[in-house]
């Protein structure tokens, strides 16, 4: 049998190089969009609603949406509530729908709507994710958020999580050198995911915010099963997904 | 005294977000546009005129300059000769003037032809090129070429190799995670750099094309103390460049 194509992408500056719309992407904002995602639907949101500008998320707010939005990890005054998973409770999020801007992360979602399948992928929903990617049919691009254009290495890592993982199941092969470097990044830090992102320049950021007080539980293995997948411009659960 | 600055650059899809005019810029393209021109030097020609298109080349050649110039790996028919440095050989190219065109390489230089300098780094200019960095006054970005866009395993790794040596001097620091992680790349490859290069893509290709004789001598260190510099639109050894 034909083994599944794995590609990774470090950076949206080069997606292009690897958009298809027959492959299934996921995307990859460790700190902290996804993170937060795979925590909203977790803990009962109905859907999420990526949006890309600050004007269109205030816009939904003065429409009466609950918001959540942040730009360069400050929570933006109109907003509800930012980015950190913590803010995604069950008393907050349960049943609702949740508009959702970042600075990195949102954006890339939208970026790769036109592939066959959008899903989110973190730490928190790893091996649910994983299974899900081995058990069907269609090639995978891990695609990561970054930092503005440039590689962020907390996502570079998890990409290479994934993509250890999926190559070592037998169903993948890749030729994409990212995907080799990931890996073998993967390799280094696994043994002390905390100690290793560390020298992140993300980890540096939210420090010097305050906004740390996360980043151990945005790097905790298989907290949901959830996998949330884009449909209709919309994040739902992939288990409610209907064609 | 405060440290300069050092962000290492894995695409030109990346670029933009790195450049400043400020700036030194060493450009890498191991396999293989920055060795063979580096060797080029090395063995005495007078300069390396890098031209972007093959239209530019073709036209060149016209109008009777030596031209090196090939895409993906194949010579161009028009051409004097290809891409290994390998063709490079003095009886060729001392006191030569050639006009030089390959896939990635040669279209980055140009690209930072803005910056305050454009140095091309190998292995085989790496000793020299590395104390001159650490010797001037100025940030430094490493910017690989990779492969239409998309990252290489062999680029990222040269560039670990220089980032490595830059930070380990006390003159520079860095807070760029594509910096990190192609250090801690290279730390895993240093100790057998042409097993670890087995992996990459650009291996492959050549391997295919049999073209792959010059990968072992594109990997060593110190063949040359040329540090090739543009000017004016043309490389030459930095030695010779007046101002």
């Amino acid at each position: 049998m034909q083994k599944k194509v794995l590609e990774v992408c470090l950076s949206p500056a080069m997606y292009s190089k690897h958009a298809d719309s027959e492959i299934v992407v996921v995307v990859i904002d460790i700190l902290r969009a996804t993170s937060a995602i795979c925590t909203a639907l977790a803990n009962g949101a109905s859907e999420i609603i990526p949006v890309d500008t600050v004007e269109e998320a205030r816009k939904r707010k003065m429409e009466g949406s609950l918001v959540a939005a942040e730009r360069d990890g400050f929570v933006l005054d109109f907003a509800d509530f930012g980015n950190s998973p913590f803010n995604f409770t069950p008393e907050r999020v349960k049943n609702k729908s949740i508009v959702y801007s970042t600075t990195n992360g949102t954006g890339i979602i939208n970026m790769s709507s036109e592939c066959n399948k959008v899903l989110i992928g973190s730490y928190l929903n790893f091996s649910a994710l994983a299974s899900w990617l081995i058990n069907q049919e269609r090639d995978v691009l891990i695609f990561c958020a970054g930092w503005k254009e440039r590689i962020s290495l907390e996502d570079t890592i998890c990409a290479g999580a994934f993509a250890t993982k999926l190559i070592n199941s037998g169903e993948f092969t890749t030729i994409c050198d990212s995907a080799i470097a990931s890996m073998d990044l993967w390799d280094m830090a696994k043994d002390d995911l905390n100690g290793y992102i560390e020298k992140a320049a993300q980890r540096s950021r939210l420090r010097d915010k305050g906004l740390d007080d996360c980043i151990e539980f945005c790097h905790t293995f298989d907290f949901t099963d959830v996998i949330p997948v884009l449909k209709d411009g919309k994040l739902i659960p992939l288990s409610e997904l209907r064609y």
